[in-house]
């Protein structure tokens, strides 16, 4: 069975007069997530920031904006039309809506084209592609408003496909629990002093939301043995980390090939002689961001066998 | 406008009371074509074999085989099932049917999977991923019942993504004609002696097939900014002709990536330092075919713009 982990993202900056954003009654977030047919599993929040764990990834809320992400076939654009309808157009600053590449986009309700001229006709914006048809690529629609993004305003994602066998055992393993993840990520180490909300799928899957004053980061796997994927998001100062984080994603998890997409975060990234890069899209948006888009690749010197479907025995 | 360049193809060989089969009736091949919502645009012959150029790439038969490509939106697998239903199960020795990963698959009438088990519910079948879901990949439906492959039964494919800029804006001239196409190709240089029979399509596009006793080789060429595509595949021994063609060929196109798939043909590429193998897919199948898929990509050194999706203005 095929699941297609890629998620779709949006993020909606909202105008002065409704900020606090994240005071919205829970019955809000909760018709919010209803729109794109996924549920809430559970929530955390703090002075700073509300974050939800869904059936189908997360949703994060902070006094100024949201940043939902939901993968599968849920329809994220429906909750991105009932945002628009609740606030209107007017009093929404910025909205980005994303979709990577899909390798089973014929599973998928609407594509991406459709949903930027949905938006599109809700609010003016434009439509891009970072990366090649033919290769990986994400594509995004985002408003063309006046805007001009805050300092900490940056983002980071990581997605890492095709991790190393072993990983990909101890991920299916189907007694897995919540400890034993927390554990084999050392989130601890790594990101000290975050308040942590995760959910074990079974047969298997798991998500974590992680919170600690405006930071956030996001941990999201779908290791079934046709398309292994983990996403890692985040709004920490990675740049500045001289990728530490990064580097320390990957050991663990040892992708064959992995994604970085950042905005405004200018830094060169190094992933050393492992990860050639294949893909890179550079370019500033006009409301204020720059937009990085890159594809790394190893190297494969042993060939592998083929993949037998079992679906037709 | 997305056209999707991919070829599916279709291998079939009967059984010796239904050779030669290039003896069956034209009308049996406009049939056929039909079937796949393919027209006949010309056709060429030799004594060992006969050639059509279709609306949507080709069809060759021989003695004891057919090969048909066809790209876009066409339902190959129906001329598979026309196939079947017209000769019997019991008549055909062995039946191949391949997709490769496409990109806006929910523009397909029907996925790999369910053709696959429409075929294995015709004849007993295994379906196989050469290749990674997250990367480049292919799919491929075989007969398993007993059968092995005479020597000559050996075929390249080279498939080629994202063309040099200037070969795209000359690949893209509304006004090219086939003479001009055949010498940049090199074509009488190249592959000498061959019968060609060509077709350049409005507003751009160039199919071509050639013959030579039972050599043949097709090309294909969908030139679209979005996903710009080359195809090229024959059953010359290009093995041991130390990879002088496909050189040859990428140095004309210089893609930013290809893939090269080949059955039964055991010599390793070199495609030296330009290009890295990011995937290398290799196995022996019960029937006698020893197949190999690998994808090869450039390292991108030079960060791209954005790709600004006009058709929402």
């Amino acid at each position: 069975m095929f699941f297609e982990g890629a998620e779709k993202k949006l993020e909606i900056i909202v105008s002065k007069e409704h900020q606090p954003l994240y005071q919205q009654p829970d019955s809000f977030w909760e018709e919010l997530v209803q729109q794109c047919e996924a549920t809430i599993l559970s929530s955390i929040r703090n002075e700073k920031q509300l974050a939800f764990l869904l059936s189908e990834s997360s949703l994060f809320v902070w006094d100024d904006r949201l940043l939902m992400l939901t993968c599968g076939q849920t329809k994220l654009i429906k909750s991105a039309q009932f945002f628009i309808d609740k606030f209107g157009a007017d009093h929404i600053d910025c909205l980005f809506f994303q979709r990577k590449n899909e390798y089973r986009s014929h599973l998928q309700p609407t594509d991406f084209i459709q949903d930027a001229k949905l938006l599109d006709g809700l609010m003016e914006g434009e439509a891009l592609r970072l990366g090649k048809m033919h290769s990986h690529h994400t594509q995004l629609f985002h408003t063309t408003k006046a805007y001009e993004p805050i300092d900490e305003d940056r983002t980071c994602e990581l997605l890492m496909y095709d991790m190393a066998p072993e990983v990909i055992d101890f991920l299916t393993r189907e007694d897995l629990n919540r400890e034993e993840i927390r554990e084999f990520f050392q989130f601890e180490k790594i990101l000290p002093g975050f308040q942590l909300d995760d959910f074990v799928f079974k047969p298997y899957g798991y998500s974590l939301n992680g919170i600690r004053g405006e930071d956030y980061f996001t941990v999201h796997i779908t290791p079934q043995e046709t398309s292994p994927y983990v996403s890692f998001e985040t709004n920490l100062k990675i740049c500045e980390k001289s990728q530490v984080l990064l580097h320390q994603i990957l050991e663990i998890l040892r992708p064959f090939s992995f994604d970085v997409m950042t905005f405004n975060c200018s830094t060169e990234f190094d992933f050393g002689q492992t990860y050639m890069k294949t893909i890179h899209v550079k370019d500033s948006l006009a409301i204020g961001y720059d937009v990085h888009f890159r594809y790394y690749n190893k190297k494969m010197d042993t060939p592998e066998k083929v993949y037998r479907y079992k679906e037709l025995i």
